[in-house]
């Protein structure tokens, strides 16, 4: 999931100069309108040691006009704290109606600080976890705006930070490096307590936090978005990642896909050889182990999803696997949840399910084209999440590709295929409407991978302008996942 | 919680013909235009072994069309069900939209009787909650009505049901003597679960099904506001324990109180003075252990609230304890959450907090005074059960009274005081307006009660008709709970 929050993303100065002024002037405005409002609007701050909490903190702060602001840290336990029950701190800190508390930690801190240092038990961080899903339904319940900011700095950008703080004998901070030496566990907690109560009432604002220009702009845009809510009491609007969507060139996840990976005629000849081999006899034992295995695939149109998925069912025993289309949905399935269809079709341990495009368009093609309302496919992260852990749970191999290609490529593909006759027919006007949307599409990609990336089902964004390395990746990818979950079994 | 469904409700064989012939009517011209609607509706029929599930379930069939009806029974797995992960079989008998389901057993029934035969662990029963919880949001969400039903017998009646159907010579129920063994484990697992996920979107609706004409009747007039729900498109009813409100001299839980409960003067001085001295001095044990205590006080007016306190204060140590009279919210208290002003007053570890009228007042005079809307005061009961839940697992004693007084005798006393000049400034015009009232409170409190007894934080029904009684019968009651804290304790 973080990995989706290292894409360099920054402002430059007078970029940073010019929106400032404009976010400054609507802040202002809309904080004396929330005044006359019925929303308390509660913003958390958290995220990684070294992110800048701090200065995003004071930055806000100075956007603000102060009064009807009020600051909360939550770190050195009081006597006063101890002796009550956990909430108590917080419930005492809570804004009135048409005021605004920042939260310097918050109800999330002690419950995964306590899991990086393994102070509590599993069961006892996921309780915490169910216990505060229930705090934040009752606030947001009662009108209340709950605003909750992540900010992500990599390992290495961390590294940085910590050095330059030793650099510029700042020592204030001695737990910055057992956080340091952390680092991947703290990412694997926080990673577990976001997707768990990353909610359609209660989302998570993941802003990369590299750039200290990027961070508070996407952080200020964030809060102008939730009193804008709390001001016409709306629901608060879904979080949209690349918090500065309206920012030109913005970049995204996939552009860090490699596009120049190839390979050889003769090489894709022998590997796939052989990868169909070793495929067709791992499906077989796979089958005898009673795991069943669900491939996703997504992607551009034009990128060889259909090529791809036949150089996998060529290796597969056809009793083993089943090849699931998805189009639009039929009656019957438009007159259920949209995530029924998909369940219908799950296999029985020991098979195969490939689908061809999937419940990923609730978040693709639903979001962009406006066919799911915000709050649809809003939730949806949080649905699909638990989806895929359910079958994860019960022992699935979950394999998700997007193939990924240039919109140059694409549009070489598009022409061939109007001037090959026999393909002819897989080009529609919608092939091309939908180019025009790409950069809207992107966003979608983007912000799916950030919140569907789980540990347990990772994306695999799969390079495919070139189709024999596509093919190749997909396959050796699956095969890789199999044994794995064939070693685990045997274990 | 279970007790108070087990107050003996019953319909008349005349009353029952009478109002079956309207329900019926009701029903036919609802489902006619549900199948019009964008609502699934989905009943889920739980409850004890031997309440009569399968009873209910004809009689709700028999008043329905079939056309667009389904049953389901989820109880031997097939192989199709056990390889595949545990919520395909309900995802595939999902209802449409316009459609309505009866679910016979549901994704409540394999984690409770696997928590009842102790097959699971406690956390993976938890987790299985927290799944429902997030499966039944799922659903709401997407416009679904889930009507969850649960049917209750107490164990003597469950005992003479099986002892009839081994007489009727029904032998096919072999496991109905496993559960009867069991009776107390899965009462107590059930309400585990019941209190977990009576959500305010997703109640549920407790029966006595002790008269299978009540029964079937309060699970018809569910059935029948769920469905004016789904066709109207509103957020489901709150269930009104007493489904049958319209029934005249329905029964509460307070209608088994022994008002004739009482102690002569002698006997009242004699041990009033040994509870408080005992009092006392558990005052400062508990004050060094850490343990504080929370007494709640809620009663008709004139019921004695105010001497009993006075009986209780007069024991503890001013420096120990402090009096909350909870009068209408002040400003800032009205603009926060309803819970907040309860919070902030929450004692030290070691405390007393005595707290005249409550955040019970939420679900009593906000609801049957219209202050509070029906969504806010239903979602209430989930919302201080898990506010409670945190006092008791911090170690706090959590006691709460109702004192209960006939009408006669508040009536009796309502005259006293207007006859007393000292006492006069406490009987006001609102004074007799409440007791106007009185059954709409009696219901209101009979709901409270069945919602909010939990095995941690019970009820305690004080009869009050005789003052000296009620002061005793809460003195006594406190001292109990905070010995068997301190016992506790000292483990």
């Amino acid at each position: 999931m973080f990995e989706s929050l290292e894409i360099g993303r920054k402002v430059s100065k007078e970029e940073f100069r010019a929106r400032e002024l404009e976010l400054r002037v609507e802040l202002l405005d809309l904080q004396r309108r929330l005044r006359e409002s019925e929303s308390p609007v509660l913003v958390l701050i958290s995220g990684v040691e070294g992110a800048g909490k701090a200065s995003v903190l004071h930055r806000l702060l100075e956007w603000l006009d102060p009064r009807g602001v009020a600051t909360h840290a939550f770190w050195d336990e009081t006597d006063d704290e101890r002796d009550r029950p956990y909430y108590w701190r917080f419930w005492r800190r809570l804004p009135g109606k048409g005021e605004i508390t920042f939260m310097f930690g918050s109800w999330y801190t002690k419950p995964i600080i306590d899991r990086v240092f393994k102070r509590n038990r599993k069961a006892d961080f996921e309780r915490a976890l169910v216990r505060i899903r229930e705090f934040e339904k009752l606030l947001t319940d009662d009108g209340a705006k709950v605003l909750k900011l992540w900010f992500h700095l990599s390992s290495k950008a961390q590294q940085r930070r910590l050095a330059s703080d030793v650099k510029a004998g700042l020592h204030g901070r001695p737990w910055m490096k057992a956080f340091a030496r952390r680092y991947e566990r703290f990412a694997s907690v926080s990673q577990q307590a976001i997707h768990f109560t990353d909610t359609g009432f209660c989302p998570w604002h993941l802003i990369e936090a590299t750039d200290a220009r990027y961070r508070d702009l996407a952080a200020g845009v964030a809060l102008r978005d939730c009193l804008h809510a709390a001001v016409a009491g709306d629901q608060l609007p879904p979080p949209v990642e690349a918090e500065l969507p309206e920012l030109a060139g913005q970049e995204t996840v996939l552009d860090r896909v490699d596009l120049s990976a190839s390979v050889t005629r003769p090489q894709y000849e022998r590997r796939l050889r052989k990868d169909q081999r070793r495929l067709g006899r791992l499906a077989w034992q796979a089958r005898d182990a009673g795991i069943n295995t669900v491939a996703v695939f997504e992607g551009w149109d034009a990128a060889g999803k259909g090529g791809a998925i036949r150089r996998m069912t060529y290796a597969l025993d056809p009793r083993l696997y089943r090849v699931i289309p998805i189009a639009a949905p039929t009656d019957e399935e438009r007159a259920h949840h949209y995530l029924w269809r998909f369940w219908r079709q799950i296999p029985r341990g020991g098979y195969f399910t490939i689908y061809d495009r999937s419940w990923y368009g609730r978040v693709l093609v639903e979001r962009v084209e406006g066919f799911a309302e915000p709050a649809e496919w809003r939730r949806a992260y949080r649905e699909i999440n638990e989806f895929e852990d359910q079958l994860t749970e019960f022992g699935t191999v979950v394999l998700k590709f997007w193939l990924h290609i240039s919109p140059e490529e694409q549009l070489a593909r598009f022409k061939e295929r109007e001037k090959t006759p026999w393909k002819m027919h897989k080009i529609t006007e919608e092939d091309w409407r939908n180019r025009e949307r790409w950069d809207d599409y992107a966003q979608a990609v983007h912000e799916m991978v950030l919140r569907t990336n789980t540990p347990a089902c990772p994306w695999h964004l799969v390079p495919a302008n070139d189709k024999k390395h596509a093919r190749l990746e997909v396959l050796e990818t699956t095969i890789e996942a199999i044994e794995a979950a064939l070693d685990a079994r045997r274990g």
